[in-house]
């Protein structure tokens, strides 16, 4: 996995995220205020951060919109099961549940080396697909298949361009950006050793990705993360949830649970740097925002907006 | 219960605790740099929040500041077991404690019934007595048996007064502020039947404390809690670590863990009035502070003090 800087590639999805800027009177109208396949959803690409634990039965909403914005009964979805130890069975149910909705087209790519990532036949469904879901499982397992591969930076370059939908689910969201919470724990004091962080796939560099987030208490690791990131947005979403990007510079919030947004821009100090790996973390001066189905956060400007009918 | 307002009597509390104002620059050098009891300690009377489970077996770091600042061998101890189902067996615990270190006097206030907090004997040793320690157990039996009697009354004046040191650890730490949190759940979305609000002894009443806190992943109860609860701290303390008030408008920490100060005072929405029970709760713009060993936070200047050892 590479260890160097943010890679050059992004740099285009930044403007994307940053330009036109959309303050909080711009606020978008948006288009899932209900809940319900029922309602007209965006069909604009995006790329989709999920908790994991999303749906699969019933309303589905994450899973629709995914499905609606790689294209509804156009759509080529690419799925990939890497992450997962069992990636026949999870391939196959996200296979049927798009099969359901009406895709045109599913492929499983089912790689399982990284030498299959050089595999044409995969990197030319990889440049026609419209949609690509990455699956749960470990994602220590999902990078290490595919990070730095010709498929992964097609896949990302074309999701930072806006020309698929890409979506991760539990350790398919943790891998979304440049570093990544590999594991932790939960019930003892922040400390450096409550949560392990690598490398990830860089898709949105600025993230800091945290699933399952409060269904598996993980905010003290969460916050001992960012700690030592103070450039990074903390962004812990809770299952059945989904943080949304559509490149206009904001996070959309969808979904049964929350999203936490740990800002670390006005941190005044931590011990981190100077203590044992278990010793109790200091740190002072972090913003939070709890964030529900219908708000926003505005990256660059740093602000919540929230929906105005306050999810009732 | 009472559930009127914020008594009275606290004013003089809040006087003291705001003047004179501590500065930044004035923080006080603390006694207590190095863990263990053969550093010099502070004398000075205090309010002792406990987050539970502090030690008693080896350095007894809280217990033995407690026992000094209740005036070392010259103490006379009461220590309220009220909260605890078996309260015999958790006085005897700290009696033992407090013996061995060397108190003067204890005596194991056992209420069981509120007609004893009229009882003139007991009354008397409240009179006298130099310190008060109230145990863990029930904090919801605790204010029942407590709240609003002239015993009760007088532990609370003398405290405020800083004429006595008044610890609680766990349900006696959770009962400090004028609202208390009488349990709660972990493992969800922040919501609000998370939390359980009613009554406390209002000891600090703008104080809501929350105990056993990153041990137990009670962030996001917490946070629930102070959504609604705007004009009050949120005070989560670990297990081992006590957050400390000598009147001087600080809140000082010790012990092995943190001390998790969230504050609501910038909150710029939430969605808490206008949902329902167990809907996903919104936040916008709390402002938290995590504290260690020796750190402060400036209770008026709502900013942290951080240790320049940084506990090291």
């Amino acid at each position: 996995m590479s260890k160097s800087g943010v890679p050059k590639a992004v740099t285009k999805l930044l403007e994307r995220l940053f330009h036109p800027m959309t303050g909080i009177n711009a606020a978008p109208r948006l288009q899932y205020q209900s809940l319900g396949e029922e309602m007209p959803q965006s069909t604009k690409t995006a790329i989709m951060i999920i908790g994991g634990a999303e749906d699969k039965v019933h309303g589905r909403e994450i899973l629709h919109s995914f499905f609606v914005r790689s294209g509804s009964t156009d759509a080529q979805i690419a799925i990939i099961p890497s992450a997962s130890r069992e990636p026949a069975v999870i391939g196959e149910r996200y296979r049927e549940i798009f099969t359901e909705m009406g895709a045109k087209g599913i492929e499983i790519l089912d790689i399982q080396d990284r030498a299959q990532c050089e595999d044409p036949i995969l990197q030319s469904y990889a440049e026609s697909c419209t949609g690509v879901f990455m699956t749960g499982g470990d994602q220590l397992r999902l990078c290490g298949l595919l990070a730095d591969t010709p498929l992964m930076e097609l896949v990302r370059q074309r999701a930072q361009r806006g020309e698929i939908t890409l979506a991760g689910t539990s350790a398919g969201a943790a891998v979304m950006g440049h570093y990544m919470i590999a594991g932790g724990g939960s019930g003892e004091s922040p400390n450096r050793s409550l949560v392990d962080i690598t490398t990830g796939l860089g898709i949105i560099p600025e993230l800091l990705v945290d699933q399952h987030f409060h269904n598996r208490n993980r905010m003290a690791r969460l916050m001992s993360a960012i700690a030592g990131h103070s450039d990074l947005f903390g962004i812990g979403i809770d299952e059945d949830t989904c943080s949304l990007f559509e490149g206009d510079g904001l996070l959309q919030v969808m979904g049964k649970g929350t999203v936490t947004v740990i800002d670390p821009k006005e941190l005044t100090h931590t011990n981190l740097f100077n203590i044992g790996a278990t010793d109790p973390l200091s740190i002072g001066n972090l913003r939070i925002h709890i964030l529900v189905h219908g708000d926003c956060f505005n990256l660059q400007k740093r602000i919540p907006i929230h929906s105005h009918s306050d999810n009732t």
